[in-house]
């Protein structure tokens, strides 16, 4: 019998070798877990892309026996020319993902193309020659839960644009899942010293994953699960994939080890904060449930986290949210460069 | 040559002897100050009732030469039926001022009287025999700052409606006034073992004073005033007026000794903090300059602080605050206690 624990993973798998790719490495690399296979969707980059490196990275890690199903391309509602106007009323955003021209500080954004979603540049990794597998990853999420009713988890790092789309797919999507664990959020940061805090310093409740389609955040959320965790922003500010990290798993002769010492950067570790958190629980120091929901107005606040002590909601269907608010970073760096360099 | 600071307070005073008067009576304690006059506005109770524990805490203090004006009784725009149909999309608010019939607990608020607005209670300090002097505050406030120009502090510690109606009045109000020192708003305040705290945990950007009247905090934040100064709930968290504090006040033997002492309430100390950093500005221990705005849209986010790094906002009239976030408490204390006490 296999007694392995079944996850999906859905993911905007920007790469190369960024946060988002290595979460996923970790998964697949973590005994005992069965990956049933890796949704693709548009966020930090467009889907297209983020596919191409995904197969490419598989290939590279000798995985490609783990199946990978193409996502939705944009938004529910959400678009570059509406979030343009926002920043006009509203002021600049630190960051866009796929709609990033201009980083924050007026640099032009290498290899930006946020008007051509189906453009795939040429990868720096190299071209896959695999293909990902037939049907979208909502109907390929939606036949996993019913093959296996409540045994799997779905792992969300990107924006939640296919979890939407398998919910309205299927009534009983989110209820036939095991549960719903996700990176995105924020809700009160510690500042960091690095510059990527700068982004929470005025806005501590916008974080990019909801932000890029605050519609699916809040019909996901709002879904019957048996159970939901939170990794928001605040489990992760305190983490760095380092230089150090980054040389380690160069050194580890792994298939994947040249490839993640060529192209890491040093990130806040945010998607392996929630894979570590995921595969080892009593990696949290603090959590907190309460209810959870992301505001769709079109304001200030638009896809920032809305939240209330249970109980104390508007009662439109709020959930109750397992949030991991703080984690013991150094274990969970072990527990990352275990698994990234295959000891 | 009378080279005393003028200051005009703006106050919802709602007393007795909570945070709003023994503000007051501190900057009427303190030397070199010369209060032109007391402007009271509705906030966390009504106009008229606050104007009646202002004129009678002033008889006990022996201060009846100072004048006090009668301001706005409704905020501009913002109503009890609005704020109750929010509630219903948003989720209960921790404090609603004198439209607050019940505690976030759910006892009932003794001596409310939400849709009474006239409505004066007897006062448990004794009823004043003095009277509001004439005119309003908001045309007290113009006179003032145009018979010295430059050289007025308005000094707000209430919602900004007779502000704003000052602004709109005349044109060069706020360019005529020395300066804007207010206490409002919040931006991320350290969580209290207080149970006032309890209010910005889900909700870190939204306090009251901006939050009863959204739209003139906006209209008097954009205005042209010389310098402006903020002390939000982030520099006043860590500070509690206790039951210690409290019976020294008593025993200190000054005319208003007695009433502090019966009628002191264990709050933060919200407005003395304000009192205290406008009298000794070396008491902020981190401050910081940006650009603020207060959101306006009828959402979730109704009435919470924007903020962005000077010159990053979008432009819309959004000024450069000096935003004090964090004090000195044991020093504040001390200046505290030496102004109500006397000493």
């Amino acid at each position: 019998m296999n007694t392995k624990r079944k996850i999906i993973i859905d993911q905007d798998a920007h790469g190369p070798a960024s946060t988002n790719l290595q979460s996923i490495l970790m998964l697949l690399q973590a005994p005992d877990v069965e990956v049933l296979g890796i949704c693709v969707v548009s966020g930090d980059g467009w889907c297209d892309e983020n596919l191409a490196h995904t197969l490419r990275f598989l290939e590279i890690a000798g995985r490609t026996d783990v199946p990978v199903f193409r996502g939705a391309m944009f938004p529910l509602l959400n678009s570059q020319r509406r979030m343009l106007q926002w920043e006009g009323l509203h002021g600049q955003l630190f960051w866009k993902g796929a709609w990033t021209e201009r980083f924050y500080d007026g640099r032009p954004r290498p290899g930006a193309h946020p008007s051509q979603p189906r453009f795939v540049p040429e990868l720096a990794e190299g071209t896959p020659t695999t293909l990902p597998a037939p049907g979208s990853a909502a109907e390929f999420m939606v036949r996993s839960v019913r093959a296996h009713p409540g045994e799997v988890s779905i792992w969300a790092a990107g924006p939640m644009t296919n979890l939407a789309l398998a919910a309205r797919l299927d009534p009983e999507f989110a209820s036939l899942a095991g549960e719903l664990f996700f990176m995105g959020g924020s809700f009160n940061p510690v500042p960091a010293d690095n510059h990527f805090a700068q982004e929470y310093r005025h806005n501590p409740r916008q974080e990019f994953n909801l932000r890029w389609d605050p519609e699916a955040a809040s019909l996901v959320l709002k879904e019957d699960w048996r159970r939901i965790t939170q990794i928001p922003v605040d489990a992760t500010t305190r983490t760095l994939w380092s230089a150090a990290h980054q040389s380690a798993a160069a050194a580890a002769g792994m298939p994947w080890s040249d490839y993640l010492g060529r192209f890491g950067r040093e990130l806040p570790m945010w998607d392996e904060v929630a894979a570590a958190l995921w595969l080892d629980p009593s990696l949290a120091t603090r959590r907190e449930t309460m209810a959870v929901d992301v505001d769709t107005a079109f304001t200030a606040n638009y896809g920032a986290i809305l939240s209330w002590p249970v109980g104390r909601g508007p009662g439109l269907g709020e959930q109750a949210v397992d949030v991991v608010l703080d984690i013991d970073v150094p274990r969970m760096e072990r527990l990352a460069l275990e698994l990234l360099c295959g000891r």
